[in-house]
Formats: structure tokens, C-alpha cells, sequence
């Protein structure tokens, strides 16, 4: 078995314990890791790293795909071997040590980091890359994420590989492998669709490049998705009636047009709910495959989805990886910059459903900052696809920590996404349209459709007094953050 | 000579007066016109329209390019007629109806318009359209701007078209139409260079469509620009060193990448100034090209331009048309779409270099509006360059109105672009390189390379005592909009 999983026989000597790999990273280095939202992390090197960092401390800049499994970033973070890190992370354990200062985070679109390393703004010195197999001439085969994997065993003079016999075999044929060429001389990426398959089933580099091989036993983390509640229920039924509109009305068909999800409950929860619409043949372009990814192929719903990653709970993983060739057949993997780039979102006018931390009244989002200093987990892929998607929708429950906080406010506390990128907004609510509307039609529209009823007087208040002060987008200015300022200090935004 | 304005003959029965072919356009349409920064708008037919609603007052929704010339935003908006307008303006007297609440203005990106348009959540009634000529089948000939000219004359079920005799027939040829295909099986978008030509030199409607033809005289408006100072001159020497320096980094060659730069005095003065500099067969992909890009074709600097539109002073306007011919070959006018288009700026690589009206100590941008409220003009393009260029620059000095003003903040009143989508910021003080950085050394370097001397002490202050309390972006939330809120009750961001 073995013998398929490390097929370049020059290889064989490569192979070393993880402690052993580890030496390879030094102080000062910055490393490139496979991992995107707890799925295809490279899994012993890293331990081994932090571990050797307790005896011995050292730093480095911290590059994946996106979060990690396992509680590495935990881990790393508590050895402080992180220096830097890029482009995102989910981790209680390193946010607070990007929250202290420790840590410098660069928050990026996922689909950027690659080019900044390709012209030279950033550079790579190692990458650490799980895989499933090498094959005969030293390609890599990823597992279950490809993220900027590719990237980083072509750019980094050294790679070190983990063969994860835990991953399934399977896997081999599921990953296209696609990198664009330099500027300015670039061709198009020939994604036409999200079935396309435009490169190569491996990451291309020559065998001689790979520097240690460590063969790792353990499965992907865990990511469970909290059940539908009530509101996530409401939310859903509130965006499949808008599309049923849109579709009445001659603008989109029931085979809607690609779909994207951004990670996390309430969007999974969107996505499931489509298993009782009356849409059919949908397709996914996304970045995460989620469980709902998978109830909508079992429920005949989903035809094709294309994404960089798998991350499921325990029990959709072990069904989903037991039925692999079931599935393979109707799903792409591709790198982050692929399945995020700005051109292909374009062309294939993807309806893109991401969460918001809160919104304010004129429709800007905020995805990453509580308070507008503290960081979540950063804005991941939501970027990338609300500029460029045919509909840019942000889904979000509008109360939070029982009450305390409206997610719909005056002005956000931070802006990641401008009014010029949001569509439309849903809360348990109701639903706001807000194509071709200005700043005042948006609040009042926001205001009755999305806000909370406890909420809801304060805010029309607040619109009305801004409106005597006139302006395209009225604003009291001096109170425009006053209900993330009472948060801060009585724990409530409103007394 | 008229006969070779108007080849096809059976539309000779069109011609009208502009007063007539107004009275196509009645209370409540939507109306797009051509026009895109003050170059090749209808100039008779909007004239009329006013002039009508003087007597029998009506409400369009007006979508243009961009800007007007020959003041006709103010001359519709004094008459009342326009009660929303899309995508972009900068006309003072429309204006202050925008920011009182009169007009409702959508500030799009300036390539997302004709989306909204070909997916159905914008129509169009009637396309006025300015023309060099029509064609033996009908096809419109622009003139000095493209804009979104194309989509309006196809998706709309009527066009007028005003043939301009100012305009020199030798416009003929400058044009490339290229509409993309719907989604979701649109194709690549086919310009790999900014001397690619993809589609035909006149717009493909129909004749029949052609309802009324308007024959007018008068030529462009004359786009003055303000002569460089020292301050502009300040910021091109400083960013000209810059990119210096990433050649000799190896990260860029002399050649530098296709340049964009937004419209006004110190884009305009920065380009200038690379008359001077050792590049050489510069090329540029923009939306306006303006005096700077024929001042260096002048120099032997600049090899090819790309734009939407030609936009010039009275003496360059003279002499560009006059030898039109000799220019003519290394010169492209597109539709906005396509000049805008993040998957072209994205392949090419773009420096996109765009003027803030404030910018933070985080690095995010406002472009729009004054203290928060007020809009200035739009986003314009600056968001479609910003997001996709392979360096995004944002260009500002660093005071206003006499040192009142400090276009360096502790948190800007308005995000057009976020820390995600700001490479570079330079004043006349000096430029910060923000690539890789996180906030905290975002803050530090902007604070001592880009901020005046007198508001330099007041910033790190503020950033002190914001470190205090933490997290990722530290602010005080209750003071981060107090300099804009000082200007408003006391005419000065500090005592």
C-alpha cells in the first residue's frame, strides 16, 4: 500500500520522523503550510515545531491557506513561534495574541497572498505540505484542501511533504491543479465553468526539491456545524422567497447561477435549506465544501461543486470519505487563488452568501472586527467574491450576546466590504434589496426589513436626526459609533 | 462630407431637431447617455430636455459613462429633471442636490453599471448617444469617450444618436467594442495587452432602433488641469523612487506594468513627471486619458494607451485632434466595462495609482465623502483598479484648506477602499509601502513618512493611547471620529 503513496523510489531516503523534518525551519523563517479551514494541514511538523520552540525559541512568519485543524495555530501560538501570520485564522488562542500585539496578522483576500509572493512583496523560504501521495516524478498529491499549497512548493527553494496514510487513496484525481503565469504576459484562466478542469491532478515541482518526507496517521479535525435554529430557518426561508421572485421575474433561472457559501453555521444552514426548494441542477464555485455542500448532492439538488477545501463534521466526513468514488465524480479542488480569483467569479456570476459581524444602516459590512478593534478571524474569501459576484449577499442574525447587541447599527465599527459591494441583506427578520438604491432608500429599507424590533426605533431615530443634518449618506458624526463605545464600557450598545 | 457621417441612407429621414428628438424622452424613463468624464457626451438632446422641463416639468433616472461636460448636469439638475442618477458625477450644482436629499445617486464601480443592466436589476428606456458617424447598418461611431455607450444603445429599445461635425471623422478606427456574453456562459475576456483589439470600431445596433438623429457643432469642454507644485511634485518624486528602487529589487523592470491613474490634478502631475524618469515603453491601461498620457507619448516614454476616454485641456484637445493620426495607432478608447474590467486589470498587473480625500492611520481610503455625509463625486473607477492592481497607490497632500484639514486621520469618515486593497500612500511628506504589514506597523509608517508635521504628534497620540487598550486595529472608538466632528462645529480638525 505504502508503495502507492511514495512512488518516486529516489524518495525513499527522504523519509525522516517529524522532530528530524522540523530542523529543516529555523529561526526567522517564513513558512508556507497546507491547510484551509481545519482540512489538509500538514499535522506533525508543525507539533514537532512548537514543541522544539519550548526548549528552544524560535520565530517565523506563519503562511497557509487559511485556519488550521488540530489546535496548531493554538499550539504554535502558545510556544510563540509565531512571528507574522497570513492570510487567516480561527484560533481563540492566537487571536488573542494577534489582539495583544504579539503576533502581526496580515488580513488578506485569499486569493492575493499568491500574487504578492509572485512579485516579490513576500517570499517563502519552506513549505510544508500534507499529501496523500508523491508521485513517480516527486509531484505532490494534496488531501482534502488544496489552498495555496501549489504555490508554495513551486515558490519555496525546500519542501517538506507529509504523507498522511490516513487520508484516503481516493483522493488521487480529485484536485486540478492550476497556476497562473507571471505578469504581464498572463493568460486567461480558463475556468469556464465550475466543472472546468484546466491543469493537472498533482503540484508540479521536481522530486530533488523535496526535502524530508514524514508519513503522519491522523485524520482532519472535527468541524461540527450547529443545527438549524429558528432563525437560521427564518434567514433561509427569507432568501429562497427572494430568489423564487428573482426567478419569477425572468432574472435567474431555477438552476440559479454558481453558488458560494462562506464558512460558518448560518450559511450552511442557507445552503441545506435549498434541499427543499424548488431549485434544481445548482452548481457550488466556492471556497469551502461544507456538509450542505454534500446534503444537496445526496438530495439531487447539487449537480457539480468546486471549492479548495472539504471541511465537514465527523459524521459527513466518515460518509463522505467511505463513498469517495460516489462523490469524486461531481467535485473539483482547486487552489484558493482559483477557486477565489476575481476573473472567474465575474464570468460565471456567482450568487455569493457570506456572514456578517454587523451592518450598518447605509449597507457597509463588517466581517472581521468586534468592536472595531478586536479581530475575529479575519475576511477570508468574502472579498473576493462579494466585489465580483452577480448577487453579493450577507446573511447575519440581528441580535447577538442576548440582546446586548444589535448587528445592524448606525455605523459599522470597521468596513471590509462598502455599500458599493453589498446587494442584499438578510436577517431573521426580513430581507433589504439594495441594488440601485442611494444611501437614504437603503436606510430606510434596511431599517424596516433587517433590524430587530428592540432595536428598530432607536435606529429610525438616529436616521431621522442625521437626515436634518442633509448629506448623501446623513450621518451625526459624533454619534455614529456611540453604541460600540457603550458596549465597550456598560456592556450594552443601547442603556 | 455629411455623407460619410451618416452612410446609411435609409435613416437620412431620422434627422430632427434636438427639441423633437427630446420629446422621445418622457416623465419617468430611464435614460443612459453617452459621456465619460466630460469627453463625448450628448450635448443637444439633454440640452432640449431641460429646457422643455422649464415649461412641463418631468423626472428621469439618468445614467451616464461618468461625468458631463459643457455643464449639463447642472443645467438638468437647476431643471428639475433628474431624480436619480448613476454611476458617477461631479458637477457642484448636482451635487449639492445629491447631498440634500433632491436626487438619489447610486456611486457604483464604474464597471459593474451594465451588470446591473444585462442581469435584469436596471433597465433602460432610451440610449442618447454621441457620434462621429453611423455606419452603412447603423452602427454608432463614438466619439471621444466609449463609456457605457454600448450597453445603452444595445439594451435599450430606442436610441438617439447626435452626430457631432466637431468631432473629427479621423475618430474613426480609435474605438474597440467588445461586449461580454451573458452569464452564466460568458467567455474569456480576450485583451491580454493594452494594444489588444477584441471587438469592432462601431457600436452594432440595429438601424432601425435609431429613432431620431440630432446633428450638432460643438466640441468638448475644455478640462483644465492645474499645473504641478511643489507638492505635486513632491509626491511624483517620491513614488518615481519608489518604483526605482523595485527595479532595482528585481520586482519590476523599466518597463514598470501597464499604468492606470485616476482622473485630477496630482494623478495627472505624477505621470507628468515620468517624462523625466528612467522608464521607458511605458504602456497604460486606464479609464481618462488625460494631458499626461500624450505629454509622454511626447517624451518617447509611453508606447500604447488604453482608456474609455480622451479628457483634455483646450491647447492639448487642440493639438491631440489635430494630429490624430499620428497618435491614432497607439491609442484604444473601450467601453468602460472592458477598460475597467477586474479581470483584465488583474491579468495585466496593473499600477493603479488614485487620488484619496483622506486616508487613515490603518491605511483605509475615502475617495467620496467630505466629513462622511457629503459626497464629493463617486468612487469612479478607482475601486475596479484598486482591489485588482498588482500595486494599488493612493495619492493625497497632506493638508487641506489651509492646514484646517489633515488628510491623514485616525479613522476616515467613509471607506471607499479598505486596508485590504492599499499597497502604497504617499504625500508630499513621503510614501508608505503598507504591503505585508500588519496594522500596528501600518500605523507607525504612515504616521512618520506621510503625515504633516503639524497633525504629526496629535496621530501618534492618538495611536499611543489606543494601544493601550489593544487589539488588532487599535482605536478609541469614542474619539476616532472627533477630528471630523471638530471641523464640522469649529471649522479646524484640531484647536
Amino acid at each position: 500500500m505504502f508503495r502507492n503513496r511514495l512512488r518516486s523510489k529516489r524518495l525513499w531516503d527522504r523519509i525522516v520522523d517529524a522532530e528530524e523534518a522540523a530542523r529543516l525551519i529555523t529561526d526567522g523563517m517564513t513558512v508556507g503550510m497546507s491547510g484551509f479551514t481545519r482540512a489538509g494541514e500538514a499535522k506533525a511538523v508543525p507539533l514537532a515545531l512548537a514543541e522544539r520552540a519550548m526548549r528552544d525559541p524560535l520565530k517565523i512568519t506563519l503562511m497557509t491557506g487559511a485556519s488550521l485543524g488540530h489546535d496548531l495555530d493554538s499550539t504554535l501560538a502558545q510556544a510563540h513561534v509565531i512571528a507574522r501570520r497570513l492570510p487567516f485564522q480561527s484560533d481563540p488562542i492566537l487571536r488573542n495574541a494577534i489582539n495583544s500585539g504579539e503576533v502581526m496578522f496580515i488580513d488578506q483576500h485569499l486569493s492575493e497572498t499568491v500574487e504578492f509572493l509572485r512579485n516579490g512583496a513576500l517570499a517563502v523560504d519552506i513549505a510544508v505540505v500534507e499529501a496523500t501521495a508523491i508521485t513517480e516524478d516527486g509531484g505532490i498529491v494534496p488531501t482534502t484542501s488544496v489552498g495555496n499549497s501549489a504555490s508554495f512548493a513551486i515558490l519555496a527553494p525546500k519542501v517538506i511533504v507529509e504523507i498522511n496514510l490516513s487520508q484516503p487513496e481516493g483522493l488521487e484525481g480529485l484536485h486540478d491543479i492550476y497556476i497562473p503565469t507571471r505578469r504581464p504576459s498572463r493568460e486567461a484562466i480558463p475556468v469556464m465553468a465550475p466543472d472546468s478542469r484546466i491543469g493537472v491532478p498533482f503540484i508540479p515541482i521536481p522530486a530533488e526539491k523535496i526535502a524530508a518526507i514524514v508519513v503522519t496517521q491522523s485524520s482532519d479535525s472535527d468541524s461540527p456545524v450547529e443545527a438549524p435554529d429558528a432563525e437560521t430557518d427564518l434567514i433561509a426561508s427569507h432568501l429562497t422567497e427572494f430568489l423564487l421572485r428573482e426567478v419569477r421575474r425572468g432574472r435567474l433561472t431555477e438552476r440559479l447561477l454558481p453558488l458560494q457559501a462562506g464558512i460558518g453555521t448560518i450559511a450552511n444552514a442557507v445552503l441545506h435549506s435549498f434541499t427543499e426548494a424548488p431549485f434544481h441542477d445548482l452548481t457550488m464555485y466556492s471556497e469551502v465544501l461544507q456538509d450542505s455542500t454534500f446534503d444537496l448532492m445526496d438530495a439531487g439538488k447539487l449537480s457539480f461543486a468546486s471549492g479548495s477545501s472539504i471541511t465537514l463534521s465527523t459524521e459527513k466526513h466518515r460518509r463522505v470519505l467511505a463513498e469517495l468514488e460516489h462523490y469524486k465524480r461531481r467535485l473539483i479542488l482547486r487552489p484558493q487563488e482559483i477557486s477565489n480569483h476575481p476573473e472567474v467569479i465575474r464570468r460565471l456570476g456567482i450568487i455569493a452568501i457570506n456572514t456578517a459581524l454587523e451592518f450598518d444602516i447605509y449597507g457597509n459590512v463588517n466581517s472581521t472586527h468586534i468592536g472595531g478593534t478586536q479581530m475575529m478571524n479575519g475576511i477570508g474569501g468574502s472579498g473576493d467574491f462579494a466585489r465580483n459576484a452577480s448577487m453579493s449577499i450577507f446573511v447575519t442574525k440581528s441580535l447577538a450576546k442576548d440582546g446586548t447587541i444589535s448587528r445592524v447599527v448606525p455605523m459599522v465599527s470597521h468596513v471590509d466590504h462598502t455599500e458599493h459591494d453589498v446587494d442584499i441583506l438578510v436577517t431573521e427578520i426580513g430581507l433589504a434589496d439594495l441594488r440601485g438604491l442611494a444611501p437614504r432608500e437603503r436606510a430606510e429599507i434596511i431599517i424596516a426589513n433587517c433590524v430587530h424590533p428592540i432595536y428598530r426605533e432607536a435606529l429610525r431615530g438616529y436616521y431621522r436626526r442625521a437626515l436634518l443634518r442633509g448629506g448623501h449618506t446623513p450621518h451625526l458624526i459624533e454619534e455614529a459609533l456611540a453604541w460600540h463605545d457603550s458596549l465597550r464600557r456598560t456592556g450594552k450598545m443601547l442603556p
